[in-house]
């Protein structure tokens, strides 16, 4: 285990990584076994030259004049993107984004299960979630200490998040998927991953200025 | 109107832009009304001449030793981001992610005006969500022809998710913000902003695995 390697993957290919797991994902679930960087290049709005030279970097899964076996190449990027173990997830805040991703199916799919979720508010603790009820904020400390956490996910108002983040790595949770607005200020042994919802909607914006101008620019 | 120039921004600042904006919403809620490039890259994690040189793009709005003004920062690039009016916006699919949408606080302060909530279940036709009663789907053709709307949220599952952009599109919808695993194929008119969930979820899972190697990626 010491001697695992560290990949030499470019910060480009690793965000290219997770749309090729995708679109194999959604491939097998359609049937089709076999496709080639043509297809994955329509697919992906990519060059069928820098899907080869991407692919290469984990070891030519393609065969000259066959092309890449689906299932073994989704496979193979599951392996490099993580996801061949479980990972026991809890969810901080129970409202409307914490749900979502305590419902969203292809999570547990992929091997995320949820094993707790908490909540400040008095209304909704005890509510049910995916069979799990909700459990006070003030319980965290104590359930982190006594169960494996590999992954939270913070959706907690924008206001306490920087507050309940500081909990979690005392608590020593060493991975957050943070949906809060807020950028979190992390130890190196820290791994965090931003859903910045607002930021994507503003990207949308700034497009449609770009894109239609006149007729719906105006200020 | 149609003399509005494009602006000549790098992908890479458009990128960081809306990361500028939520920072300095954030310092003009607690009070800050001066900053400077030193304190937004400490904020932001990155060096400061970035954060000069990014600025500058829109005409230097700092001031040699006082640094930058946040209020009119702020304003400046939300005009930028096209944050300086109202947008009508519909959702199809009041699911989890479809009303935490809805309920997302900081949209509705933002200008993001939800108009409608369409779904295809008959369990969630009629709910309500902010007070909009949940329309069936069936209905959005009609309701769109009657309705301005600038941008639609497409909360679907995923196997929905091409017809019913499909429908979006044919119905005169030019900005889709897309909350389904799909990539979604769109004319050049369309302005499509991904949010993809997994590819995010896969990322944080491939930095575990470089960061905490062996003691988490064991397969």
């Amino acid at each position: 285990m010491a001697d695992r390697k560290r990949l030499p993957v470019s910060e480009a290919v690793v965000r290219r990584l997770p749309a090729y797991y995708r679109h194999l994902r959604e491939m097998e679930a359609t049937g089709e076994h076999r496709t080639s960087s043509r297809e994955l290049s329509e697919r992906m709005g990519l060059t069928a030259s820098q899907i080869r030279q991407d692919l290469n970097c984990f070891g030519g899964f393609g065969q000259q004049g066959y092309g890449y076996h689906v299932i073994e190449l989704k496979r193979r990027i599951g392996e490099i993107l993580g996801l061949t173990r479980a990972y026991h997830t809890i969810i901080i805040g129970a409202g409307n984004i914490g749900r979502a991703v305590a419902n969203y199916p292809s999570f547990r799919r992929e091997g995320f299960e949820i094993r707790a979720l908490f909540d400040e508010a008095p209304a909704l603790i005890g509510a049910h979630v995916q069979g799990l009820p909700v459990q006070p904020a003030d319980s965290l400390e104590a359930w982190i200490a006594a169960h494996a956490v590999d992954i939270a996910v913070l959706a907690v108002p924008a206001e306490n998040a920087r507050a309940m983040f500081a909990r979690l790595i005392r608590g020593g949770v060493r991975a957050v998927w943070n949906f809060t607005p807020v950028d979190l200020d992390a130890p190196a042994e820290v791994v965090v991953q931003n859903v910045h919802l607002s930021d994507s909607l503003y990207t949308l914006t700034f497009r449609m200025r770009e894109s239609i101008g006149g007729s719906l620019g105006g200020q």
